[in-house]
């Protein structure tokens, strides 16, 4: 198998796993809980929640534990619309942005907030001047995701966080499921207030996410009860979850550091191979996008026979996002960025893990070739 | 080890980890993928929601997915309010419901609803008539839990149910966490249009729940994005936690056909034995409780320290609920039930599994029996 779908989902560590059941059945105790069992419990989560954030270069009081990229980007945006509703209504994100952030943005535009759509450039690049202009008296929060989960492109996260520290008043949002581990975070220094991941894409657990929020920052909680997480996050925490991400993202960013030129060749052999294929245009820009996202459109090749084709063969990536895959939608990013609709509708990803190989690479191009001419023909 | 605190959370199965283990490492696909690691992680979604449909008693596509009881509730009360706000702003619920469903009133209060708390009498019980008196025009829901979290009370759900069909523009929510495999739950036939579950209350894991919603029935989502779970609950899909949901679910349920009246000797045991002790007294109703539940305070000894004295011999049993032992306030429900704030605030929680013994019983009783003793001795 040549799995290349890592934007949808990773496959979890064995050592992630591993960690998961000790705790589960070793330490099972409720960390709210006054005996033993609860203390043990709460220590393991306060490991963990420390060991995130001496990762992201954070303090352990601005990690929160959540179920994932999808709360943690509604989170972030509900709860600093619903607290700060009374100093302004009115919230900025990219057109590029991930369904969860939309998503959440919609449903306050029915409240009532008025919500601005940044442009993207043809390379899916938010422009920072157009931040600028869109900024009103009334802006609270600016959500501009660092990685795009369809192209992989790198948004110019420090720009924005420089251009937002001359507005003490607004909140910088930044999704960062599909960058961390394979961009540089900074998220102190690019002035990020609160910043969203997901574990799964990084080989830890569905289910499992965190929230950074910056010290000083408050939200409204989305899930109100028991006050766990610092009253921004009521629910029994997932203590094994928790440590289980941890692993991960120790992992993953190990792995980075010794992973990351080979990943960068292995998705430039891609690039190359690829863009030689006939009719095959590279949608992913050359510049200022992540190491391990890649995603091209075949003229006249529908994009799901293609998905079926290379699984025959062990082969396995996607159509735009995991997420947008069922709908049947173009890509919204690919049409943001003005590429043409009937590209758009047959578009590729394909989403690189740290296990990926260079042969891998090699073969999957020689059977998208084979695979589109073969398509071609019985099309025609 | 004795563990008597199940109410705040059980050792998950060992089967169900297995389970859960299985599916992260074999069948790890994001299920919106369109290729065939998607389709069987789709497929393992669709069975154990079966399962648990199956189980409750419901259809399938009445089984919502979430991250524990806390969404669950949140987002039926939510959910229901924010879509239903132009129908009717007033809410009711019980002065003995669980923080999370308590929480999540006073956030829609302080957005401008109307909520009235129902009284409890000195069992803990709701009383219909009070429920009936409190329904107004502009009405659009009422949370009345199943079995208290604090002293096991059932409530009168059947009865409730059977008022609200006569308004049927009000929608019935029952938080059924401390209920599901400890007392019927007849969800249908008590015209309950709303339900939660937490699967870490049946050894199931943490970061688990499940939400039903009647057909037909519509909320508002707390998370937007990728429009999984038919749009109500956005968010990857932890398929392996609900794998492993649907197993404890169907194993619980298996043991309490046979271990029914093994756990109800076991907490009767209790009761006389704790009874004979002196100074103290037993909070849970002799009729209408669960058979899990046994709350009892012991006047004149601080619940902190007999807690801890108890551990050292092993025995973990709480103070209160998990949720609310580390706030030190005393037990709402208690002061809702007018017992006296000192005994109220000396109150303790035995909450048993299906494996807990008789033997283990008698050991509790004799151990409570010579700290509560030697504690006294010290405090004088």
């Amino acid at each position: 198998m040549i799995y290349f779908d890592n934007s949808a989902t990773t496959r979890p560590y064995k050592e992630v796993l591993d960690s998961f059941v000790k705790v589960s059945s070793e330490f099972f105790g409720n960390p709210s809980s006054l005996h033993g069992l609860g203390l043990q419990a709460e220590k393991l989560l306060t490991q963990a929640r420390t060991q995130v954030a001496n990762l992201l270069a954070v303090k352990p009081t601005e990690v929160y534990f959540t179920s994932g990229g999808t709360e943690s980007n509604n989170l972030a945006i509900k709860g600093t619309a619903m607290l700060d509703k009374n100093k302004g209504k009115h919230l900025i994100l990219s057109s590029v942005e991930h369904p969860s952030v939309r998503g959440a943005m919609e449903q306050l535009q029915n409240l009532g907030f008025d919500i601005t759509y940044l442009p993207a450039d043809q390379t899916g690049r938010v422009m920072v001047e157009d931040v600028k202009a869109s900024i009103k008296k009334d802006t609270i929060l600016v959500s501009v995701m660092q990685v795009n989960n369809e192209v992989g492109t790198i948004q110019p996260i420090a720009e924005i966080g420089r251009l937002l520290k001359q507005y003490p008043t607004i909140l910088f949002h930044v999704d960062a499921v599909q960058a961390v581990g394979k961009v540089p975070l900074n998220l102190i220094e690019n002035g990020v207030d609160l910043c969203s991941f997901s574990a799964h894409k990084f080989h830890g657990l569905k289910g499992t996410g965190a929230l950074f929020i910056r010290e000083g920052v408050r939200l409204d909680p989305l899930l109100s009860g028991g006050n766990q997480e610092w009253k921004v996050r009521s629910g029994t925490e997932n203590v094994a979850g928790a440590v289980a991400m941890a692993k991960a993202l120790r992992m993953t960013i190990e792995k980075s550091e010794k992973g990351f030129e080979k990943m960068k060749r292995v998705k430039s052999l891609l690039r190359e191979g690829l863009s030689r294929i006939d009719g095959l245009t590279i949608n992913t820009p050359l510049e200022n996008s992540a190491p391990h996202i890649l995603n091209f459109s075949i003229s006249g090749v529908k994009a799901e026979v293609l998905i079926h084709t290379l699984e025959q063969k062990g082969i396995y990536l996607s159509t735009t996002s995991a997420c947008s895959s069922k709908k049947q939608l173009p890509s919204q990013t690919l049409l943001a960025m003005g590429v043409p609709d009937d590209l758009a509708d047959s578009a590729f990803r394909i989403s690189l893990s740290y296990d990926n190989t260079e042969d891998e690479a090699e073969k999957v191009i020689v059977a998208i070739e084979e695979a589109a001419k073969q398509l071609r023909k019985v099309m025609k």
